[in-house]
């Protein structure tokens, strides 16, 4: 027989579908593929100009200010340094974060003043923060996927957040797996969670010499005990499943 | 032999597909429907709460008007009357329309005052246009598709357009074909144009007792020649290709 998809011949025990089957499959294809046009060009339209170029009709401006927050006092010593403003629009920041919708459809100070300045965050990232705000594109490194996975936390936008989340898994490797779980515990990101764990049980027999384990130890034991614990868990499963399998 | 996708049985002369190219098919499918909920939940990221949700921070208000505009003088008698002002977003109507960005970014009246008016429109139909630009969502009927891509023609919302023309050109039937083709041509909508002119050249047996034709003699003779043009050119075309069929 003939295939009608590649046009080579084949036995009958590689066959594949029906031809009724796949000129429903070439449709429905085809119409997914108008699908993804019609939404790429809804994003297009959706998508805003960037801040920079709608300066004139900013009303805020957001400071990245490198030092900790005064509400955290792990870092005592270091001074309020403020880079230049990034400038935005309520309405965009109302529609993209509930966190900045209540601060600025109420009476707070950042309201009042037109000023939001955001702790623990450089002004590159910052930029990139507020870009993304208003056109859902940014260029990611682990830094900069890192960095704005905590903003997107803090300010609960969520599309960026699991953007970042995925990025962040990709990465993921033997080498940075301890790093990545205690990221992801840190920020409640499940899908980075899981895969930092996979990995990190693949590879127990060298876990206990990696310097971040003995961090961990050190830091958030509680972490490790959890690492242990699935891997028990993974461990039992094992041994029941190859059980079943025994003759 | 069976197939892989419905499960049933089939004859040699009825072989669809190898077992490679459908798994491989299976896979596109699955991909393409990733990407449809990768994009849709991007197009929820970057619709704007509506401008009535976001009412204290607009910075501009658009008036409907329902009578003609002073540069038309087709309509000396009407009077201009003002219905009740749709706020908006200088941003907004500057990211989304090319002739808003124009008035707004320059020293016009508009921008001076905040004040947009748009003339022969109603309220609704402004409201819908307005929301449509944060939102890129309108309930359309026949009327409201006319009226807003009237609109999106002359403020230049290319996206609108072309939503309004696909569902008006989903709506062409053999007794608004008329009708429609005139509106396609006054307003560059290919895709009408061509769909109701070859509704037309289907029904040319009664094309002449039509009102609506009778009316375009009067009004537009012009678009009138170009119906019988083309319903030639098909005629010639057809009578060529019989006398290749013939044997």
């Amino acid at each position: 027989m003939w295939c009608q998809s590649c046009r080579e011949e084949y036995e009958e025990r590689d066959a594949g579908t029906c031809k009724e089957c796949y000129e429903e499959a070439s449709e429905t294809e085809e119409e997914l593929k108008r699908e993804i046009d019609d939404l790429k060009s809804k994003v297009a339209f959706l998508r805003l100009a960037s801040p920079h170029d709608l300066v004139s009709t900013t009303d805020l401006v957001l400071h990245a200010s490198s030092s900790t927050s005064p509400s955290s006092p792990s870092n005592p010593n270091s001074s309020l340094c403020t880079t230049p403003a990034v400038p935005a629009h309520r309405a965009v920041l109302i529609s993209r974060s509930p966190v900045f919708k209540a601060m600025l459809e109420n009476e707070m100070e950042e309201s009042r003043s037109g000023i939001i300045k955001i702790y623990d965050v450089s002004y590159d990232v910052l930029r990139s923060f507020v870009h993304y705000l208003y056109t859902a594109e940014v260029l990611l490194d682990e830094h900069m996927a890192c960095d704005l996975l905590i903003l997107a936390e803090k300010y609960q936008v969520k599309h960026l957040k699991i953007f970042c989340e995925k990025f962040m898994t990709s990465k993921v490797n033997s080498e940075n797996a301890v790093a990545s779980y205690a990221f992801a515990h840190r920020h409640n990101a499940k899908q980075l969670l899981e895969a930092s764990l996979s990995l990190i049980m693949d590879n127990m027999a060298t876990l206990t010499e990696r310097e971040e384990y003995k961090e961990l130890v050190e830091k958030d034991p509680r972490l490790v005990v959890e690492i242990y614990e699935a891997y028990l868990i993974r461990q039992v499963n094992t041994a029941a499943k190859d059980l079943t399998l025994q003759p």
